[in-house]
């Protein structure tokens, strides 16, 4: 189980940057996430997805989402609590190819504390998964719950 | 196979609406997708859920994204060509907890030509998937490539 980081809103400021460790995506896995979650040719079949926009197998942008999840639970955003998103704005400017290397390059743009709870507040957090040669795959621009500091609250 | 159904852009208009069928989450099925994708205590496992914000076992936000998914290309919003979305908007309201059965419903908010494409368009559509009492989990506003009819674009 992973996902409970050491920072608290206290610690983030604007500007502060977090960066992942790789995650390689295969043929299988995208057809096995496509079988499940995202059925369409360009998704499952190498043949099929030739003649779609897509020219070629490419993952369901759901898969990178996922795989962006699972990067940033992973210490690519190691929020004290874990990592609890209430929305987020998302675009996949490139397809994922198998064998593709992807990786997320995070910085906070925004932090304030909620108006209702002092033991609380929202980050804002633009993320942006990439492959090993820089392409971008995926933009990410999500508002996560973060905890205060319980010292900073009781002080 | 799913997802190619027969709506070009020449069929929608701004206002339409369309219905999936329902989706059962099982605890099992949130636990395994957690797993792979989304390894936090509040989507694996019920006794550590219930001290976090979540109070007892809910699904990844991810999670249900890709049900929403799996929802529209089963027929859900029947574009012909697949769904190929650009990017979206999306938040989750309220958790998806065991046994929820799923379902969304679709409103066409906008459709637009390609500038450039003359074969092509854009529908930005508005999705909401909601448990059997009506609870709403999460909001999609999402962007989508639509094709165009064949016999529009010639004549």
């Amino acid at each position: 189980m992973s996902g409970a980081g050491s920072y608290f809103l206290d610690d983030l400021r604007v500007g502060q940057t977090f960066e992942t460790a790789g995650y390689t995506v295969d043929a299988d896995a995208i057809r096995e996430f496509a079988g499940r979650f995202d059925p369409q040719p360009f998704h499952l079949d190498e043949q099929a997805a030739r003649g779609t926009v897509f020219a070629g197998l490419a993952a369901s942008g759901w898969h990178t989402a996922a795989i962006t999840m699972r990067l940033l639970v992973d210490g690519g955003l190691p929020f004290s609590g874990g990592l609890i998103g209430a929305g987020a704005e998302i675009s996949w400017p490139n397809p994922v190819r198998p064998g593709d290397v992807l990786s997320v390059a995070s910085e906070i743009v925004d932090l304030r504390p909620s108006g209702s709870k002092p033991d609380r507040g929202w980050a804002t957090v633009r993320s942006e998964t990439r492959t090993a040669d820089g392409t971008v795959v995926q933009t990410l621009l999500a508002r996560l719950l973060v905890f205060r500091r319980p010292t900073a609250v009781t002080a």
